[in-house]
């Protein structure tokens, strides 16, 4: 915390990127307008209607359907922004229009209550996402004043935002959000408007988790009075699941005492020092903490979020930055619990990731937390995404068979409008800058226009990031001044150089290159990061990856897919690791570069009669081959097979001297 | 199908084993006493006084809890056979007392029928137990008057049986046991009686399956009018489900289509070639198609069960002889689908695997069938029983923590009391007869005796077995006969020699060893088994042990616990497997042989810091150390902690060349 960063505008950062252009403009048409149909076709559009009285009818889908329709207006304004699109403003302003319509006078606003159960607000905390929604609204709300100047929107988020204001702090109301988001979007309206009543409300929030004033507990047992306690989820691919049935599950342990643990509940966020809970709550609460520390000076509270990103990034985290082993509760588990296959890794967990990452670098400058977001971007997160854009992963393993498949929608579409929102919005997080310094965190080719001490910057990188770690940054500036720039010295480099002229500059401790000097008239940096194919191993514990290695080439993580390793990818062990290469593959997305390197394919025939076998018994066995590896964010975007991060080494036959 | 083997009755076999004699001892002193007791405790016994209306009250307890009750006759009945034991007697006495009592007039029994929901008999056979509870009556019955000539409670279970005859055979009622039992039962009682009509049942039963008229398809349609409808499962460790849940669950398919697998109902018996579903189920299928097949000489049935054996043993079963890898449906899942961690391995399946196996084994003479029941009796299912008798395993993992510990009973106590049943019975596997010929399957220091020609032949057999491969045989015959005495040669063995006085003999191609001589008075025949510490490898496809090895010696696999390393067990590796030793280990169970070797210890302070690393990143790891294992049939009897039967071999961060 020892400095805070400015975070540009988008209207500041223009990116021109051959890998990431591809992503954007996917994102922009095909993405955006295939979800605006979703939302209407799926009934989430008509909620507010039928919540309005236009419509009859009762409520469709899950009960936190309206965020979707929220983070879509988010998107759109990023989108609208960067470039004017009639369509895009009318599909935005029709929507504000059917939610402004289905508020209720007080402000409140949740078309799920407000059709089903009305008489039970704020009754079921711990499952009904009306403060989750309420976020989602107000984050919308900041985005579209940003974006457009009308202020109809934000106006009634902070009506509602109000009405919560009043609820549970002025009046006392016991409770906290299940899910967290509101309190992130309370800072973000802080931010945005200045009145520190949302501040209040949001450290309200955040002090209440893991007392017994977050309510979860009694709620647990006075579930049957609440809101939705009849309602059937039909969960993808699951069976449904009532109410009661989830609230066990997730809010009480075996033996039936409370757990709170799922919802970050079980102690006070200031004494938690490990990751716990459902993965995609926890990266909001932590996200939301950073802010208010960041605002508040909160050293107590920044020094358990410092602790929390250490257990999960050393503990509880795959190695493609995907977070949550636990499928049905969507989570964190036991440290080195990280199971390759059963790998939940959500995809909101991911974008997750990146809000709370570029919280802790924005308190810090702390090169860690660019790391982990790079990594996070690159991997984690980009393979929830298909390369076409139009198909989406909830669920992110690093091994899967032919069947695990993206799909256009859900009927818990998190993830889909959590990945329009963050692409639309990648702009802000490539540089920031800090009272008079800019600092690049991302290799994205692209261009930053921001004032600097009354003087007019323009600093723009031209690369092949991903694939090259040559980037080459011309600055440009209306009057001579002093000042630094901060290239970002990726962790994953074994070589970094940053050249000005002929003046080279050196890492400083925080994993940055402060280049210190006199910036006047044309400049050129040259910034050379060596790549070059690495095999990873991976901490002992970690029981799936013993014996195993991943691949990785500068921030991207390598697979193996069956499209390029004909046969069955578990015959397969990687040989001499040193004699990896890498080539450019220009039929995978327009292009990327894969990975050669040597294998030994078991032949299965050896084994024919047995499953068990001595080392006396078995003929050797084994055949030289060559193994292709991939991006792992560019997984499963041709026909289904496959895929494998993490490899065995050798030949188990006789790596040993048995 | 080439001969058919004699089983020999428990008359005729008497023990006298160091490693057996305490098993049986726990077993007779100990697990039965305590076992009557919570049958009387639990309210099993109180059922039957219910259904008879001598106490008021509703059923408690699992739907087949009456098995429970038959299967401890049967267990005592066969205490009751070798040797006189006035409290068992009366005991036994007291539940066949209880028993009649409660059978209806026409012969019907199941006594949470007969208290709830007397109008619905038949009416869900897929889940409700009734005809697997008559079976146990029927093998119960069938032991009782063996043991004891008392035949009141023979004749209830042939009243029983008739009634069931007449029901699916004469009136063609459409139905079949959705847990397999009857079948083999039915079998039983028609080798004891002769009745054909209990033979034609057994048939009907098998050729039902995977037809239309099992009937599964259309109870699953009708499910709320079916018996049990209400009921609420309180499973161990489990949430409570509904009737309607488990018939989803075990039923139908994601889609909800019929799936008949789980009750091996997908396609008729004789076409089936891969083991499916309930691992307990299908083995009490497979056993008692084995018999029909013997039986009926329906050579196309046994084909069937070869082709099965061959799936199950070449990819769907564990090291120890466990099946079943599917924790929710207790059952088999796809080829090399084998985790260590989350196998089931249900003690009772491995009980069922023996039964099986004995069968396969009675049909063929191939010691392949004798070799898996021998891996099975001294691992997969021993280490279901505590070494003091008292508490078991339902599920045997190849991986686990401290938490995975034996219990005393359960709600679904299948496990203790297929345990009971089967270590009362365990000499009835030794020896078997044909023609002539006498056989020795299994090395149990014991003594059978037996009529040959009408000659007195008595064979004894002395070793140490399983902690020494040398078998001493004393052989004694009232006047000289030439017959063949078949000695098997264990699959794990690489040397295996028998001599008669100077004479040696060869191993056939069924893996016995045939000593075809003319014995006469008094003869000495000398086994050595060659008897070395062995590290297995497994197939390449299973992906949990890639670049693991396990240990075994003899029949007798090993495992790695806590107790004799400390520290945590995945920090180590197996080093050079060329130095096993194998030595005494005097204080568990009172004498075993335990395993030791060289290792590496990883060191965890190496990776403080990280979670992946790059080789160049990572000092020097792994200190030089020893292990000790001891046998997997012994685990969890002393302080709690891992367990661990496949190890790593050598360290990750040098055993390639990277």
């Amino acid at each position: 915390m020892n400095c805070r960063h400015r975070q540009f505008s988008l209207k500041n950062v223009r990116i021109h990127d051959r890998f990431w252009d591809q992503w954007k403009r996917n994102n922009r048409e095909t993405t955006l307008p295939y979800q605006y149909y979703q939302l209407i076709k799926s009934g989430r559009v008509a909620n507010f209607l039928k919540a309005a009285g236009r419509q009859p009818g009762g409520y469709t889908g899950m009960v936190f359907n309206d965020s979707d329709v929220y983070k879509w207006i988010e998107a759109a304004s990023y989108e609208l922004q960067r470039r004017s699109s009639p369509e895009l403003l009318q599909q935005t302003d029709y929507l504000i229009d059917v939610i402004l319509d289905a508020q209720a006078a007080d402000g409140y606003l949740n078309t799920y209550i407000m059709i089903e159960e009305p008489e039970k607000r704020w009754t079921n905390l711990g499952m009904m996402h009306e403060l989750y929604c309420a976020g989602h609204l107000i984050e919308a709300a900041a985005a579209h004043r940003e974006a457009t100047g009308d202020s109809r929107l934000f106006r009634a988020a902070e009506k509602f935002a109000d009405l919560i204001h009043r609820e549970f702090l002025l009046n006392q109301r016991i409770g906290a959000p299940g899910h967290e988001e509101i309190e992130l979007a309370l800072m973000r309206l802080y931010r945005a408007g200045g009145d520190g009543k949302y501040l209040d409300l949001a450290r309200l929030f955040i002090e209440r988790r893991g007392t017994e004033a977050s309510g979860f507990r009694q709620e647990a047992e006075r579930l049957p009075q609440a809101a939705g306690f009849g309602l059937l989820f039909p969960v993808d691919n699951f069976k449904p699941k009532t109410m009661h049935e989830f609230y066990r599950e997730f809010y009480l342990a075996g033996d039936g005492s409370y757990d709170g643990r799922y919802a970050q509940d079980h102690i006070p966020l200031r004494k938690q020092r490990t990751a716990e809970g459902h993965a995609v709550r926890a990266m909001y609460l932590y996200s939301a903490a950073a802010d208010i520390a960041a605002e508040t000076g909160d050293r107590e509270l920044f020094s358990a979020l410092e602790a929390i990103w250490s257990n999960m990034t050393l503990r509880r985290m795959y190695a493609t930055g995907g977070i949550g082993s636990a499928v049905e509760m969507e989570g964190f588990t036991r440290d080195y619990d990280l199971p390759n296959r059963q790998a939940y890794a959500e995809t909101c967990a991911a974008v997750g990731s990146i809000l709370w990452n570029f919280r802790m670098l924005s308190c810090t400058g702390a090169g860690k937390y660019a790391d982990l977001l790079e990594l996070v971007l690159f991997n984690g997160f980009l393979a929830g995404v298909s390369a076409g854009g139009r198909e989406f992963f909830y669920v992110n393993p690093l091994s899967a068979e032919k069947d695990h498949r993206r799909k256009g929608w859900f009927s818990v579409a998190c993830c889909p409008t959590n990945a329009v929102r963050l692409l639309a919005s990648l702009e802000t997080y490539i540089y920031t800058g800090t009272s008079q310094d800019i600092w690049v965190h991302l290799y994205i080719s692209s261009t930053l226009t921001a004032d600097i001490d009354q003087a007019a910057l323009s600093l723009t990188q031209e690369g092949s990031y991903p694939w090259s770690g040559s980037v080459r940054f011309r600055l440009s500036i209306s009057s001579p001044r002093h000042f630094t720039l901060y290239l970002r010295r990726p962790g994953w480099s074994s070589s970094c150089r940053a050249k000005v002229k002929d003046a080279e500059y050196k890492t400083d401790k925080n994993g940055y290159i402060p280049i210190s000097r006199r910036w006047e008239g044309e400049e050129e940096i040259e910034l050379t990061i060596q790549m070059e194919p690495e095999a990873l191993t991976s901490h002992p514990l970690v029981a799936g990856n013993i014996g195993k290695r991943a691949l990785q080439r500068g921030p991207v993580l390598y697979c193996l897919e069956t499209a390029d390793n004909p046969g069955d990818l578990d015959l397969l062990r990687l040989a001499d690791l040193s004699k990896l290469a890498a080539s450019e593959m220009p039929e995978l997305f327009d292009g990327c570069i894969a990975l050669q390197g040597d294998a030994l394919r078991h032949n299965p025939d050896v084994w024919v009669g047995r499953l068990y076998a001595k080392k006396a018994d078995l003929p050797e066995s084994g055949e030289k081959t060559s193994f292709t590896a991939v991006p792992y964010c560019l997984w499963g975007n041709r026909e289904p097979g496959q895929m494998r991060v993490w490899l065995p080494c050798g030949c188990p036959a006789d790596q040993n001297k048995s």
